[in-house]
């Protein structure tokens, strides 16, 4: 990773999670839905969806505040998804970011109410928030609740978890396993850019290129995941790798090979670069940003 | 209950029912979450929460198709709320309204998953539907959409069912009781009368009474479940009774004793429905649906 790239992703989530834990509500709150909540929202992470967020407001000389309720209801659901995904129904998973997950803390049932206030304040947030930036008009809020609600739902993120589940332990073929990232993966990251597109007030062939450049890169960061269970290393990545593998789950190396793997997401990329290049956002942050998606170890 | 009353709340029943599995998203969902999905949301039930939101409307001479899209995202949150407290982690319920609940039918992780997407589709059905609708302006949408999620989230119906599971196997205050009815059950019709008054354009002191008129019959609501719980019949309730007792629970008979609840039943009930007369809705449906909740049997 370049040193720029690296002092870039370092200031910008200081400054996504000086804001993220603010934005909870604390008041009238059950202490123990509080620390839970906050626990898995606070416990690190890449912060990738918010920094696409604010990468399109600054591509588009907008400013970044503009983008902090929209960003921090993206990261309250990515967060309720990882925590619902990695219960004992579902993933059963110990592990995540290097801590133990929400429900080996809290315990089941709070891990899933946890989860589902998350969600819940995730859409509160956007509502309440823009009161106080007149520059927002309530339709853009209304279309940024659209977008996500569309991206995060059956038809997105939770169907991509469904297909993933119904998929575990059979012969997928590519296009199922696609479709699976396609949603699971791929679709809060669309949202992220279509939602920072709206705020920044972007052209047609703006949004546009951005839902493109969501998709592929998307998809890349899916199949770098993959090759990280293969050969990544476990204390880097705070949790176990190989575990696709036990699981006998299908995945890009499974099903490509390793080689044309890694082929397939240096040209997914370089892709994703173009088009945005395409519509004059060749200088903005989401070009490293990009690459970043590749790079990463974790 | 009355023959007008039984009359009326049929043919509402019939009008949400025929709105409500369309509402639901089918295109790209893979099809045995939407099977869970539409499985607990028209598994019956009283719809008394989008029953409100007509009444409010009808209340003000406004058209009911207006509140179809808000009453049945509020129908989804409190079916995704049902599903979830069912699972083997929380309340562990094997029947529902005379059926074998989502989790036992679908497995734990559909049914998680499938309680999130309701949830996520409630909010993005508000957002969706009233673009169709020009004659609710895009601020109302906001507000129904940051009340829901006040109503739904950490501090109302989420906060609500936490505070009750910490709360079982102890002896409980009656102010804590109350606490967790009020969130638990409480919040959630209120969001209905106070979104019903926001779509009916109500005025301030008509909103203010909705509200607290939804407050009372919330509590009264919930004293009625627990005297149904012990003196409730199991067939027509479609769930066991002395549950509570078995469970330890505390409810308000075991807390005030029968006689005692029952006239707090009819003390509350009484002053919800001159609350509504002081504003000059005393001849509305509101009326008799206050009556209703004492006289259900289920």
């Amino acid at each position: 990773m370049s040193p720029t790239l690296h002092s870039y992703l370092e200031e910008k989530t200081l400054y996504i999670e000086k804001h993220l834990q603010g934005l909870l509500e604390r008041e009238g709150v059950p202490g123990s839905l509080y620390e839970s909540m906050a626990y898995s929202l606070m416990a690190g992470g890449k912060r990738l969806r918010p920094m696409l967020v604010l990468a399109v407001l600054e591509a588009l000389d907008k400013p970044l505040e503009r983008g902090i309720p929209y960003a921090a209801a993206l990261e309250m659901i990515h967060t309720y998804s990882l925590i619902h995904d990695d219960l004992p129904a579902m993933d059963d998973d110990d592990l995540r970011r290097g801590k133990p997950t929400n429900h080996k803390v809290y315990g089941e049932a709070t891990a899933i109410l946890a989860g589902d206030a998350l969600l819940t304040r995730a859409f509160g947030l956007i509502a309440e928030a823009y009161s106080n930036h007149p520059e927002v008009k309530p339709e853009t809020v209304v279309s940024l609740i659209a977008e996500l609600a569309k991206r995060a739902g059956a038809r997105g993120m939770v169907g991509g978890q469904m297909a993933d589940i119904e998929g575990e332990g059979k012969q997928l073929s590519l296009e199922e396993l696609e479709y699976i990232h396609r949603h699971k993966t791929g679709d809060l990251l669309i949202a992220a850019l279509i939602g920072g597109g709206y705020l920044a007030e972007a052209t047609e062939s703006q949004m546009a290129a951005l839902a493109r450049y969501g998709r592929m890169i998307g998809l890349a960061f899916q199949i770098q995941d993959d090759i990280l269970n293969v050969e990544g290393d476990a204390v880097q990545l705070g949790k176990a790798v190989g575990s696709d593998a036990d699981r006998k789950k299908a995945t890009y190396p499974s099903l490509l090979g390793m080689d044309e793997s890694k082929q397939r997401l240096l040209q997914l990329v370089s892709d994703a670069k173009g088009v945005l290049r395409d519509v004059g956002l060749g200088n903005s942050a989401l070009i490293p940003l990009a690459d970043y998606v590749i790079e990463r170890k974790k």
